[in-house]
């Protein structure tokens, strides 16, 4: 097999593919129909070597030869006639030992699984690199958006500063729900739910597990470094109110729910943390609603720049795994393999360090006084207040509080004291802003 | 040289520059600042090899050491000692005597050049297969978004149906004025130009040849075809007036010049053009404001995409020549180069035939039985009418239409015809309607 050259040749790469859940079964159908324009394009002929699935007998959308599936993914992973191997089962055991064992036997492998990179990343990439193959993985943030390419490749010359991404689809969609129809959590969620936007326990997605995993990639990506999406930092929006996301509306912000990969003082400490933010209209992560994706990046040469598409479907994911499954056989071809990023130990940054402007809302006993208690307890942890407004009245009232900006720390001590007084009944809403520098 | 192993190992490359202006400049300090970390990073250790000018004497922002400079392009780029050649010369010639050269003698070549590329990109690409090397050039098109790389490799397994861009960030600011100032044309161009976003000749940027080259780079990125881009239809924004803009936003619209490249009923008939349009508030690119760009890419697979960053400055276009530089660096160290894209014959469609919904102000007597003259001439060529709106009267006297989707063909008859009528004193503004499907 050569590289292209200036007499096209076509060459025949068979790909294993791991699962056959919505991205599997899109996949495999993909690279059967479109099989005659990718060679046109390629030189690179697609065929599908097997199917590995965990029940054989399950009904399937797609039609599969049965002689192509089975439930023995290492097997067919390792196979002689394999080319390149699909990871797309999800979760961390099996698909670790499948993957390994895969690279183990030089084949290149392409993954969406955002769980397993975030747990074993590095470890992945050096028995890749070890073993001269490609393990690619653009599904496995932000779906078919391309980010993880552009990242390594195009911004490889870039320094980059921060990486801020909306890069959960079902939070966003409840974010946007709450956003323009007034709706609360419980409603958009019940919405989500029922379009098969968010799941029956929706635990992974609203408490801010599935974006730390994805923030971890990141931010290996962006600043060559080693994180473990266990040790990001996440808050979800299960504590966002109506009330909150209409005060941002009326201060002229949206609420959305951010990973955030960021590097501090120009380096080597770094920041990676997910939590809700309130976002100037202004700011282009603002105008990216419903289950839509996108991630920002801003670095000292390339500027803002912004990477934009449909965060979730099996047809999106599948359309990014196939990218990676040509990029993969083009290499193959050309007998290399593509680098991966080095990764050099970072200091993570403990967060009670970090500085940025606070919105808060405080449910309080309606009586005089209330407003020189609470405001004692921000002016004695050094927390400046900026914008202050009182909404409601009796049972009902709530301060709502816009600071400048100050030490995560000191926010803290200001909640846990502000809990304490007589006259609050609940410190409710707590939105960081971001955005505004 | 290896490719990246387990142990990492160290290349050095040397670097031609031919051009030393704003990208030039910036980039040769980029190397210098940054060679450290990107070495860091990737195992690449890259340095000068030469800097070719056109006039040795002239003053430079960047020092560069005298013994680098040369006025022999060809020389430097020819010379044994270089490995990798960046052309940021611009212009036709010489610099695509000074690319083949370069390719012919077997050295990679990055370039920046929209103008080569588009009038001889299917030339360029074929010598640099026949001699297997790199043809790369990010910052041809939107300055630092990646959006070459990812069309070329991420996207490479995706049917794309159409590929929207706000490619020119002269026009992008000036429609901006008009649209949050209220300015008129003249008034923003003349701001544009005294901010230096626009040449004192503006011509290049508002007749809309700029954008025109762009089209035809993503057209033959997106649909391996080989578009030249003398061959794309253009209708720049000089003709845009404020009331235009103003009656736009009434409707819900932005105005925007778009290049757009599409795929006609499936394919393989294709469409290459760029105009001013008018796009619903709600659509990305209508967020796209002042001299940012955008490329918004719709594919079956892969949904919406759009890729968003600053459109011009040295820094970001040196940013993306380098992220090219390094990729040359690697595929050269692993004694490979990346594939170009395969360039099939497509057919070009006949303006007249494509449809879409248009915009057009017309500027009349106001006396009783215009409207019916006017209308007439509308339904005789088959065109709908969706809303008319009177504007202003007696000698001001406007008339505002939004058809529904029509044939090019046939509006450009009706267009013709309103000009013979002797009600009518001039048709102004007209603008298609995108984004609405």
């Amino acid at each position: 097999m050569t590289s292209s050259s200036a007499a096209p040749s076509t060459n025949v790469v068979r790909v294993a593919v791991l699962g056959c859940g919505n991205v599997g079964g899109a996949l495999v159908e993909m690279i059967e129909d479109r099989s005659a324009e990718i060679e046109a394009r390629t030189g690179i002929s697609l065929e599908i070597a097997g199917v590995a699935v965990s029940d054989v007998a399950r009904e399937r959308k797609v039609g599969i030869a049965r002689t192509l599936i089975t439930t023995d993914a290492i097997g067919l992973a390792t196979r002689d006639d394999v080319d390149v191997v699909v990871e797309v089962m999800g979760g961390i055991d099996p698909a670790r030992s499948v993957v390994e064992a895969a690279l183990l036997e030089g084949r290149p492998v392409v993954t969406a699984n955002k769980a397993l990179l975030a747990f074993a990343g590095g470890e992945l990439a050096e028995i890749a690199s070890a073993n001269h193959v490609d393990l690619l993985y653009e599904a496995a943030v932000a779906s078919a958006i391309p980010v993880v390419r552009p990242l390594r490749e195009s911004l490889a010359g870039e320094h980059i500063e921060r990486v801020m991404g909306i890069v959960n689809g079902t939070t966003n969609f409840i974010l946007t729900r709450m956003d323009e129809d007034d709706e609360e959590y419980e409603t958009a969620l019940a919405e989500a739910q029922r379009l098969g936007l968010a799941e029956r326990d929706p635990s992974a997605d609203v408490g801010g597990d599935d974006a730390a995993s994805k923030a971890a990639i990141l931010a290996s990506l962006a600043f060559g470094c080693d994180v473990n999406g266990t040790d990001v930092h996440r808050e979800g929006i299960t504590g966002v109110r109506a009330v909150d996301v209409e005060f941002a509306r009326k201060l002229g912000y949206v609420v959305k729910l951010l990973a955030i990969a960021e590097l501090l003082d120009g380096g080597p400490s770094i920041s990676v943390r997910v939590h809700p933010a309130m976002v100037p209209r202004t700011h282009p992560l603002a105008s990216v609603r419903g289950a839509f994706n996108a991630v920002f990046v801003e670095g000292d040469g390339c500027g803002e720049l912004m990477f934009y598409g449909p965060g979730a479907g099996g047809a999106a994911a599948a359309s990014a795994v196939l990218g990676d499954v040509i990029d993969a056989a083009r290499n193959l071809s050309a007998g290399t393999f593509g680098p991966q990023p080095r990764r050099a130990p970072m200091e993570v940054w403990p967060r009670e360090e970090l500085r940025s402007a606070f919105y808060m809302s405080v449910e309080v006993v309606d009586r005089p006084g209330v407003l020189a208690s609470v405001a004692t307890v921000f002016g004695k942890n050094g927390v400046s207040i900026r914008v202050m407004e009182q909404v409601g009245l009796g049972s009902e009232a709530r301060l709502i509080f816009l600071t400048h900006v100050a030490r995560e720390g000191d926010v803290a001590a200001t909640l846990v004291e502000l809990g304490n007084l007589d006259v609050v009944d609940r410190v409710g809403g707590v939105l960081r802003v971001v955005g505004d520098e």
